[in-house]
């Protein structure tokens, strides 16, 4: 199995874009791993660093990639099946960062008040894969690892990885883990697929910023669905159908990926669109993905039992 | 057990506030049944009729109320714990209204665009509590009743109960449902209790602005926690601490969500509010109540197994 | 000439609704004055105050109403010409209150962050109508004074003084100012005027969330316009037609300032409503009224001198 | 003079990033002239063309540039005074694009409404400057030519030439005009300036989403503040400073640039932050940019006339 590693430090992907060289070639159809840095860089093993140091933008939230998908073209959906994520260090990392998180004054949500003080935590892994808070009292938190960045390459645009958007991006929905297929857009030739920003677990919203940050090894499998564009990224797993929204505000998020979720009820699976507007209103369920980064990520999501039951069985 | 119904149309509650006279009074302990009307005064009977007959604002969402809860003084906390909710009609109603929903230009994001169509469902329920879609073929939806609408009386402002806000009102969260207590402001001497709004299926964010609306006979406890003043309304179940924030844009209803969640940790569960904002980040669940109302309302959600362990025996 | 004054303390208007009785009546094309306090009821008279104990909501920016019109029905639209103001104190109010502001954590967009601090300046306005500013060395300011707060009770709702909203309010407009007309909904019977919210000076958006605060004593002309409902505030001087919006977010206010315009010129001045849409994109001047309150207020301005040449003389 | 042109179609910009060859050298101090084509690419001759062909994301809005000033380096600010700017074409294009403008569903605010249809107008614009519009009977406008877009490369993103951001971009402010000044962050070196999408004449907001679109030439000197970064671009006329601020949703675009604006004059005029908060509010103007790009774009502005006395002489 192709592993692929993160590049050396100057070579990193700090965004998502068609300027940088691949750093691999894969097959549609291929099993391969890629192996990713944590948020950081993997630059935090204390938590007595001086965050403004490990964190200069626009150089955070470095990603594998682009890796070059054979036989992609602009136009096509670029499938990627998750398989088993591998947390890669016996600790996870979280942090309060001065300006950055739902709950405080930010880069755009200007305010004049002092900000909030950095914080780092270690969250020691043990072998059964539950994460500690050496600081607080509580159970442990079971890991459940997901990407919080994973996209493909815009066709013009270089988006920072701290992006969510269109093209996917740091959306993290804790959709992207095991199991789990997402849907991509291919804007340029071999696609140029991007991973990063593993998480071993985050709360939905992700409200301060921070997730328990960890380096990973992951299995991917890509297809290609040839000459079948889509607007926006979508999962789909045993018993859901997704798309994610990200946009601000919030509810512009929610809009899109309502849009997305109902266009594919309709083009797919036999639905008239307004009836299947009408049936989101009773069966759909919704995660706030993050409320904190570049844009926020709102998924919306179709309980495939609810499919017209000639179009259960198929899938997509 | 006293039984509260609603009045006669022409004192139906189409606002929350201090101005109507009481319809009943329940002391602090009691448990009492509240019928409701459904949002549109149970009026809609047929697929065929004209919604904007049936609709004219502010003559929306009849509220039976106001509950005279007696001792409850400004700057107490209204307890309501809601026990079974009976659907009193074999038939759900979902509409399509122009220019409200979602997914639409509305009266607040004006558009040029032409309005979507009316559209009226009438959703038969079986004796098993299943909801039928007699135009889609997909497995019918178990009914799971709660109230879109419930709050207690503002000081002096009298608002729509199609609105939700800092009172409860129409925040349409599906978690005020029977097992669920419910805590809200008392502004006004004997709180002023508005019920209505019954949805026997809703999904997140009710996303075409109308759910499966049923009347309803609810049964309901009142208490009391005096001198203990909320900023925001308040959900505990036997898994969650819930707090709900609506506003506009919905980021915003997430921050005061967020914000109250933290506070209620730090204030009755021994947390540092800092270390409560990083864990939130790790393990809250988030539900979109509504995006379509005049607020949107957004529950941020803290599971209690992450309580600090020497709290987590006592509960509120 | 009729001169209304303030109700007594215990009977002032802190809600715009149909809920009091009305301390004066006007007939149609009568000219009258009234009087009224600034948002802080004229408590603030020294930079040493506690605002935590002058500023306890809601009882905050009193106005001077319910003024009754007779012979206004549901569905008619009230003309305000607005004449003189005079300033009734020798100085001007400005305050910085914490948790309140367009820069700052509040109570809607929640942050953790400390507040900032509170601060009041009492502002010299000398005979000549100057403005001064005690700790700063700069020009003064002339006065233009105007209200900040102008409504007319909605159907059944009770709004409160600090709120704009489709009944007017507290928008914080300066086109609210001697020489313009502004034409507000008739929702009850006599429309119920209200007006506060003096301001001898502010600048675009109102960013710290005050402006110049001052008592007056104002000259006003109520006409009707029977059967014609408008579905949110316009304003009329010599050289605009303005429509006002208020909402969150701010785009949502524009949207409907922009939304109302549009339909105003083309259901009274023979526009086709795209022709609109595209000339408001080259001559159209906006004013962001203010960022701060409840809702946020955005004046969208159509310059006359634009109006279809056969329609320039007649005026609305 | 040196004369940049707009470089051949395979290399037009329709990114502002470090991706692309400069095109030109400039040096600081220097005058030099630049050409730019209208943001359909010259491409729009009749009413009667398909919008679809000729709008073909992401190449819309393409820019003369990059134009690389020598000696500018990353930290430092670059200082863009525009001179007087030509009208190279005798009309101007403005079109309705389905999908995009204020008031209408987008692919960012998803509707399921049918959207509006397309539209294209061509504008004579007479010898002495006035702007015709065929199909309406109104007084002609007067040109008065600026850019609704000039930015400089961020360090590793490349951004769409149709978004407006920190770098500038298409930020659709009028205050871009003949004796103004605007001040860029360099981020790479060489700055790599950027310049297109003229326009005639535009309203606040630009509400339809197109101004009267003209392909130009403009003339531009550069100068170099060494070591001063700016964090969003700023304007300076003879009577106004200003700062922009581009984000959503539109509050935010306000925040960012009060916020900038207020640190302004805390470091360079010597004001107190506070006291420049609340200055602002008595005395700032608002410029609604637009309200129909990727990112909405707020103009704050101070007039210079109410600087401290002592600071009014020197400016920036």
């Amino acid at each position: 199995m192709q592993k692929i590693l993160p590049p050396a430090t100057e070579d990193l992907a700090f965004v998502i874009g068609p300027y940088q060289r691949p750093i691999a070639r894969v097959q549609p159809g291929e099993t391969f791993q890629v192996s990713t840095l944590d948020a950081f860089g993997n630059r935090i093993d204390s938590p007595d660093l001086d965050l403004t140091k490990i964190i200069q933008l626009p150089y955070v939230n470095p990603c594998t990639g682009p890796i070059f998908v054979e036989g992609a073209s602009p136009g096509d959906t670029l499938a990627v099946t998750v398989g088993e994520i591998s947390i890669t260090r016996d600790y996870a990392v979280s942090c309060l960062i001065p300006e950055f998180g739902g709950l405080c004054g930010t880069v755009y949500t200007r305010t004049l008040n002092e900000p909030l003080p950095q914080r780092i935590l270690l969250h020691p892994i043990d072998k059964s894969g539950m994460i500690h808070d050496p600081q607080l009292d509580i159970i442990p938190i079971p890991a459940e690892p997901f990407y919080g960045t994973i996209g493909t390459s815009p066709a013009i645009e270089a988006i920072s990885t701290l992006s969510p958007g269109f093209h996917g991006g740091n959306m993290d929905a804790a959709d992207i883990c095991p199991g789990n297929t997402v849907y991509l857009p291919v804007n340029v030739e071999g696609a140029l697929l991007f991973v990063g920003d593993g998480h071993a677990a985050q709360g939905d919203a992700e409200v301060c910023g921070v997730a328990a940050e960890v380096p990973t090894t992951g299995t991917f499998t890509v297809n290609l669905i040839k000459g079948n564009a889509i607007s926006t990224p979508r999962v789909e797993s045993e018993d859901f159908l997704m798309s994610i929204g990200s946009a601000r505000p919030m509810e512009d998020a929610a809009r899109i990926a309502f849009y997305d979720l109902i266009s594919w009820l309709a083009a797919d699976y036999g639905f008239d669109r307004i009836a299947a507007y009408q049936l989101c209103s009773q069966v759909a369920v919704v995660r706030v993905a993050n409320m904190v980064d570049v844009l926020y990520s709102v998924v919306a999501k179709f309980p495939k039992k609810y499919l017209l039951r000639g179009q259960q069985v198929t899938g997509n």
